[in-house]
């Protein structure tokens, strides 16, 4: 096993686009072997602008991740997309036939496009994508775009494992409406209306800077709202511009390193709960004391709250 | 905050809708309300017949649940609707649309549905749903359905809180082969082929057929394929018929009891990860030594692997 992941990693490290593939699909499974190779290549990684683009599906986002790469490689910059669903199996057919739409740039050995799906185990597909991103920096991919299926939860999770999130709307889907009203806009950090060649999409580009206007930011930028029409190509080269803007903006107000500590702590958090609670189930198969409150519980002698958290105090040790 | 959890655990034993919809909203929420409510009435929880139906968006899975209520109703039993959307916000408006369907049942007072939407904290849908059926139970509800938007991976894990779980296809979606060949076919108890008069549906259902003789089977039931017409009615007594006699079958077999050990345990192991989760949270806001390691791996000094093998060493009792 060890052999295997030094050889990935010394293959990955020499920009070799095999062990990429391999790399990802070892982050992916998780376990010791995905430990073994982050640690492995981890001090190379950081380096890359990491992008996220959400929105409902239908909005145009896979046209405009393409577009964006465009602009990317007028820049000669290497670029990665993954393309994240964590609601598997029945949606796994969509976001791959969007990969189709990519295929202009799959001779391209600069772009490397991959779809990453849910292996199955909780919280797996955010834990897995903070690797794989470690996985594309570690092979030299300088921007790295993270587009997700939809605006779920999961999804939201996953976009904001970014440092620039793109939030794409189109016009007349009264998403513009929803995402006002549900505080979605705290997540974006460039608006786009997609679709700008359909009627109302200026008017709910203003309706979003409206609304913007009226938040409360926690620093000093400013989403800008970009119409665009991904199609074509229009808005796109001001959405380009605009995200190097922002991550300028990061690095110099300081941001980027304490926004990437922040994720870091929810990393951290997620590594924690998922050992959690895989040391919880080792603990149930093997003590008899613990079969014996589920069995309790089965039987109403006992509810599950105080059950928990009575474990908690037997599995914790007291914060010193 | 105690006595009013007593009057609303008072209220809801006697029935009082008002005090039950309080209630699931406490539970929705989380936190020492919720436990306390939870551990009241739990006694009087565990006897309801709990039915999951999933299935891809536009199956039908509104108008089959409503007419399922229909076939409860002629029984007398009490019978209430969980809609759970474990991905807000946006898909949210859809979940409340198809609500209205059901309006046919508004007034009467042995029909309860609610929908239920992702609060934001992680893994927490799942939980509230495990409590607002324990909340339903003590309400004196006979039947709860548990009806979610997608088949995605959250979707499903709800869908295995029940005791009979429904999966609902249409013909000519692709959605069989898809099931068939994702292995999702392993979570349903009974299959519905829904919307029966388009064409395929009787192919659809041989489909389903032939790969489910090809399946292993843990235990003695073979999940039946039925086409039905939820629109209609058609095939929606067999459907509830053959729901009873999957609960008779899981009674007799002594199977109910071991499900419903093993879905208190992923309830456990549930709880008790999002506790972990907390506690490192709020160890990290306190602990300098953790915020050392935080900026540790900001700075590329050792990586989250590593770091969250050195948590959880001081973090947890050693398995004793």
């Amino acid at each position: 096993m060890k052999s295997t992941v030094e050889a990935i990693s010394k293959d990955l490290l020499a920009g070799n686009r095999r062990a990429l593939a391999r790399a990802i699909s070892v982050v992916e499974d998780g376990g010791t072997e995905a430990s073994q190779l982050v640690r492995s290549v981890f001090s190379h990684s950081g380096k890359a602008h990491i992008i996220g683009v959400t929105g409902s599906p239908g909005v145009g986002k896979s046209t405009l991740v393409d577009a964006l790469i465009t602009e990317c490689r007028k820049e000669d910059l290497k670029v990665a997309v993954l393309a994240v669903d964590p609601s598997s199996p029945f949606t796994g057919g969509a976001i791959l036939g969007d990969r189709i739409r990519m295929q202009g740039h799959t001779l391209d050995k600069n772009v490397f496009i991959r779809s990453m799906a849910n292996r199955g185990h909780q919280g797996g597909v955010s834990l897995a994508t903070y690797d794989a991103v470690r996985m594309l920096e570690a092979s030299g991919f300088q921007v790295i775009i993270i587009e997700t299926v939809g605006v779920g939860q999961s999804e939201l999770a996953i976009a904001q494992t970014a440092d620039t999130t793109i939030l794409v709307l189109m016009p007349g889907s009264g998403d513009d409406i929803q995402a006002i009203k549900s505080g979605i806009m705290e997540i974006g950090d460039i608006f786009v209306v997609n679709k700008g060649d359909l009627p109302g999409a200026n008017k709910s580009a203003s309706e979003i800077t409206a609304s913007l206007e009226l938040a409360h930011f926690k620093d000093d930028w400013r989403p800008p709202v970009i119409v665009s029409i991904a199609e074509t190509g229009q808005g796109i080269d001001e959405l380009w511009q605009s995200a190097k803007k922002h991550k300028q903006f990061l690095e110099e107000s300081g941001l980027l390193k304490e926004r990437r500590g922040n994720k870091i702590e929810s990393e951290l958090s997620e590594i924690v709960a998922d050992l959690a609670r895989r040391n919880l189930k080792e603990a149930m198969r093997n003590s008899t004391d613990i079969r014996k409150v589920l069995q309790d519980i089965v039987d109403r002698q006992i509810d599950p709250h105080t059950a928990a958290d009575d474990l908690i105090a037997k599995l914790f040790k007291d914060p010193a």
